[in-house]
């Protein structure tokens, strides 16, 4: 472990330390682990250095030095991204630049509906602060303790609100951003219209990083609802999902704000290896919705409004049974349910997953051919389909037949991805609906792409780091 | 007239009529004006040929040919823009290339909910064919019966209905582009979630065609409204109006879809020359507002919701009257008189228009600052400002004095705008939120925005168009 600090020049560790002052230079391996390490355990980075700015200017500072010595830069917020973006390779010669310390909501403005706050900010206390202010921040996933809106920009995160406020990207009206030579661009406007130019503000968003550091954003509030029911579905397939959503869409608009669908296997993973969690529904069935429907107006109203889809459901033969949450707590016991799912998957031994969309309206096509793109990869290996069915976008996750061998079925990895991203590129569809590209699609991106896509993205990534500093290896 | 064919080499002429047609090649003068004329009469370009290609692959072998020989092209769609964008300049060299016959609907799937459409469709034929899918396709704007969807997208349009769905940036999904060097990017995809690398497709919207031709895009529908209320309200103040939309945005939420705000001045310049148009409101009042309320449950629903809000309004004493149109035909009276307000300026004599957007919240302090910095220019001059207020976007015109000259009073042009401007610019606001750069504000934009934008933004635009052969001489 001691060799690490060799692949940096000292002399150049202290230059960089001097900026955030010692106690916030980490060069001690044991503090520098918790940031090379991701929650997955896929990727073991290395580094000399991991640095924790307090300010904006000490961030400029750092990212100046790091031009000056063509230093390479990973940054990182809550480090619990899902692709390796950042993470620094194994080289040892990359330092990590933590955003953590700039955790302040530098303004609310409740008239604008806006909030302005700094990368390091988590999720979960940028939506208590828009609580604490009766408005609404609807960005919302499984990783929200811990998750810093750096990340979720930097990386266009979506999670459960999307359906109804869209990702990340749409939240966001400005931004504030080192350049790799430590310049700022600040673009921290509240705008909800501004026609000045080229759309600089959405390069930087999603970009993981690799063309500059996001320091601060400008993000949208929404009026918080006074009504939101929660119910769960059991439905006979893929077909009457993607009618339940057309019938809750023409009834609620923009009411809807969430509608995941969950295959019947990972519904009962949860219920076989997740303690203490309660089967949301007394039957069973191929396929089951959870559904939410948020009012602006009254929680009576959310309720007649999720009453009135859900008869119309069981009426029209949509739906085969369904319940409606009777108390906040079940509600939070059904979402429960549904961010317990990825983790109940492990115990059923190693999977292969992916993170896919289509046009909503091809859900039920991708279903049935991936399904048979699986088994022709590994016969026998199980599917595990879940996800954001408003957005057309699904984890679909494979575990290994049952008694497989764990190390065998990994190594069909490679097969399986292509076997089931093929079928999502004849149906136009995404590889990487919303965990983004990372160190773990980016060799499949390049390859698979439009050549024409890459071509523009490299010109993009020359044009904003041509010293080839920003987060290298990541994305293009 | 003649010699203009002397600015191209007629062999090169040649070659790109050969590429459409003579038919669709214009080279005489009074088949091309209209191309080179634009509504306002502001610019008066110059070109010895416009192309009207008729195919994507046309458009293709268009810009193959102009890269080859370096000539200039100039994208045009519609021929509505109020920046210039769409007019060539006045040397002679540029040609125009008009996407008008690219106009076919390629695609409505209304269970995905997009429309795919070629640049040159008109924008209310697309609001036809998604209405006769029972489906919303909600772009408004007072050009929507001859503007085209290209113009549209390359212009990031916004209009009556960004409220509640978006500008044009966020009611697309895909676009397909022919670069400069005739290469196509085909990106028509119809996902709402997609993080496979850098976000390309902003950049070409809004960009006024100087980085590629949008040929082609996927637009997202929405369902119908089932019911439509609009009404008018007088109030003393723009503090007033601003209460009244927290007020409407807190119980109405996403069924509020215009909030319109009208001053005293373009009120009663609108019943004084626009013939026929009828009186909203009986009482005179300082301000007004054009309210909409679209219900996606019923007629019943949004008349009840409109209701609820302007009683809460009046019994709060923030609104001074209101009336709530009685009939579709009423409904469509108010709206007519909205979009006459520009045009009934005109009889008043000179103007000076701005198209500005501050946060919300900042609307009042701008009107109360910018009046006084009108004055500090030209004392007696009339400010004309109405606007979609709900997305922090005014339309502030200035209007010569009673009895001045309107030559005098144009020739305060730039004091003008810069008193103006400033004031946005102190409230950290836009100083083009809906109609673009074009050639209107391009020094001004290179003179006042932050430097570090007008780099990365030069940056963009070489790595995409190194020939710079791209509409030049527009936004950079």
């Amino acid at each position: 472990m001691n060799d690490i600090s060799r692949d940096i020049d000292p002399g150049l560790i202290d230059r960089f330390a001097a900026i955030v002052g010692d106690k916030y230079a980490l060069r001690d391996q044991q503090d520098i682990v918790p940031y090379l390490t991701e929650r997955r355990g896929l990727w073991h980075g290395r580094t000399a250095l991991v640095l924790r700015p307090g300010s904006v200017d000490e961030v400029s500072r750092i990212m100046q030095l790091a031009t000056e010595t063509g230093t390479p830069v990973v940054p990182q917020s809550g480090n619990t991204g899902l692709v390796g973006a950042q993470v620094p390779d194994t080289s040892g010669r990359q330092i990590v630049l933590s955003l953590s310390r700039l955790n302040r909501i530098r303004e609310i403005d409740v008239l604008s509906n806006t909030i302005t706050v700094e990368a390091g900010v988590i999720l979960q206390t940028l939506q208590e602060a828009a609580d604490a202010a009766d408005r609404l921040f609807p960005l919302s996933l499984a990783a929200q303790g811990s998750c810093q809106i750096g990340g979720n920009l930097s990386s266009n995160a979506g999670g459960t609100g999307v359906l109804a406020y869209g990702n990340a990207r749409e939240l966001c009206l400005g931004v504030e951003v080192v350049l790799p030579t430590g310049e700022v661009f600040d673009d921290l406007r509240k705008l909800k219209k501004d026609n000045t130019g080229y759309d600089l503000k959405n390069l930087f968003i999603g970009a993981e990083g690799t063309l500059g550091v996001i320091t601060a954003a400008v993000l949208k509030l929404f009026p918080k609802p006074k009504g939101r029911e929660v119910a769960f579905a059991g439905l006979s397939s893929p077909e009457a999902a993607l009618s339940l959503f057309s019938l809750a869409m023409d009834r609620a608009g923009a009411a809807l704000t969430a509608f995941e669908l969950i295959g019947r296997r990972p519904y009962d993973f949860t219920l076989l290896h997740a303690p203490g969690v309660v089967r949301p529904l007394s039957g069973d069935w191929p396929w089951y919705v959870l559904m939410q429907i948020s009012s602006g107006r009254s929680a009576e109203d959310a309720r007649a409004l999720i009453e009135e889809v859900l008869s119309a459901g069981l009426e029209q033969e949509i739906v085969g049974d369904a319940v409606i949450a009777a108390s906040i707590a079940q509600g939070d016991a059904f979402w429960n349910f549904r961010e317990l799912l990825p983790e109940a998957q492990k115990p059923e031994g190693a999977s292969i997953k992916h993170d896919i969309s289509v046009p909503v309206a091809a859900i039920p096509q991708f279903i049935e051919k991936a399904a048979g793109a699986v088994q022709s990869v590994s016969p026998g290996a199980r599917e595990v389909c879940f996800g954001h069915m408003g957005d057309g976008n699904l984890h679909y996750n494979i575990s290994r037949p049952i008694g497989g061998d764990d190390e065998a079925f990994l190594g069909l990895y490679h097969a399986m991805n292509k076997a089931v991203h093929d079928v999502v590129r004849n149906l136009h569809g995404s590889i990487s609906a919303e965990h983004g590209i990372g160190q773990l699609k980016r060799d499949e991106l390049i390859a698979t792409a439009p050549p024409m896509a890459i071509e523009l993205m490299r010109r993009v990534k020359t044009a904003f780091d041509p010293a080839g500093i920003m987060n290298p290896g990541k994305v293009i």
